[in-house]
């Protein structure tokens, strides 16, 4: 089996290092940077790469798509016809909905497409912080469309569970995208508004404690991805912060009210279904 | 010399941990729970236990009070003629300028009370979790007062950096309730309420990366004391709030109104912002 890793940051890198240890027979990357794949040769974490995609999708039975959401679409576009005959593509974007719909219109009949999402991260950007031990345990959501073939589908489910992800689950494009509005999408919108809150004009790192770094570790943002995947979400997410929103106005109104009892019932509510959560 | 703590919780069992080291002549401890003194004594972590502060505080050079905040006042009222001559006392409360003032009307002339604010904790709360590691590397925040001595205030520095803490702050009273009500407090109010707006009604740690379990550890919040401590605070919690809300709010509308450049500059700011904390 020969696979093709599009897109050689993060994520792609850190999909090469993990594969290489399922042993397939080749692992093609294609990426704009030949800096970062003549790096990725020589770390032999990729067996060869490609500025141009038409050779190694030629006779790649797994083209694994690590580009930005707008990206994917026009790889996809621009390549239509250079994937070998009956291929399986993946991706690793954080948004589905509108994504799958534009994807799965302009698609090849014979090419199953299923969309993938790995629930893990870094806040770098770049190869060289790749690592496969990000997927160690990690979650991983599949979004399955009629087009997909069921042992297409749970060839993916083998992938993801061989290079270490701990649970797959199978939910719709739209259910994805209105969950990640909120346990992914709106987490990283806090952590930058706090982040914008900051005003004390001082050395702020002398005057934390885990509770602030914690919360905006996140902040340390790649813009240009997260304003895709958000404007590509804004219904969700807009939802999302809003309900927040809401949350927290009920905090500070207990304590501008001094109400003792309900501030008191809306720490430990919190902090039950935090404790409850796996 | 001899050292009495008072209040055996994770603070106060993460002091007799780590002050062990520094070979003091004695750790007492005041507690009203046994069962945690006389763990305390069978780890080694004290000498003695007691349940009743007297003959403790009598023989004691330095007292470190680790309780709630309220319960700081009310055990110097009740125990202000057990204090040894000339004994430092030094506390670990998170607000300061209410506290500092009502402590210091009914404080001894003999006594020195120089307040201070260790920055670290974690999520759960007794002596069980005490651990001397979570000094190590941390900030401390002390408040000095005019009626702190200068020797005292450098003596309770030369402690807390034997501790393991690595950064020491020393700012005014007011300073520190206002740092705290962003650095500390308005974290917690946001992972509370970031909690209280899951209405996925699912399992929702399947659907999480570690941005989301990051910005929520803290809402495993000990109910009580934070209670206490954002009432104390509630002029700059509130104002804190109320900043937070601004720049969310101006995320959110950038959403809303699809302003890419707008989204971009808004999260590049947070992230050079945060990428520059020391």
């Amino acid at each position: 089996m020969n696979i093709t890793i599009v897109g050689l940051g993060l994520i792609g890198g850190s999909f090469a290092m993990a594969l290489k240890e399922l042993n397939p027979k080749n692992i093609y990357a294609v990426d704009i940077d030949e800096a970062a794949l003549c790096k990725a040769e020589n770390m032999k974490i990729i067996d060869k790469g490609y500025t141009n995609a038409e050779i190694p999708l030629k006779c790649s039975d797994l083209v694994i798509i690590c580009l930005y959401p707008k990206l994917v679409k026009k790889f996809i576009k621009d390549n239509i016809e250079n994937f070998k005959h009956k291929a399986i593509i993946t991706d690793v974007t954080g948004i589905k909905k509108v994504m799958i719909y534009e994807i799965n219109e302009t698609l090849r009949k014979d090419l199953d497409f299923v969309f993938g999402h790995p629930m893990a991260g870094r806040e770098q950007k770049g190869l060289e912080y790749s690592s496969k031990q990000v997927f160690k345990g990690a979650n991983y959501i599949i979004t399955p469309t009629e087009r997909n073939q069921e042992k297409n589908v749970k060839f993916i489910e083998d992938v993801v569970y061989g290079i270490g992800f701990k649970n797959i689950t199978k939910i719709t494009p739209e259910q994805h995208d209105k969950i990640i509005g909120f346990t992914s999408q709106l987490p990283h919108v806090i952590a930058v508004s706090l982040v914008n809150s900051d005003n004390l004009n001082l050395n702020t790192g002398k005057f934390t404690g885990d509770s602030y770094r914690e919360l905006t570790r996140i902040a340390q943002i790649n813009s240009q991805l997260w304003t895709e995947l958000f404007m590509d979400n804004s219904e969700n997410l807009v939802k999302e912060i809003e309900i927040f929103e809401k949350n927290i106005n009920a905090v500070k109104n207990a304590i501008i009210n001094q109400d003792n009892d309900l501030l008191m019932t809306l720490l430990e509510k919190a902090s039950v279904k935090r404790k409850g959560m796996s």
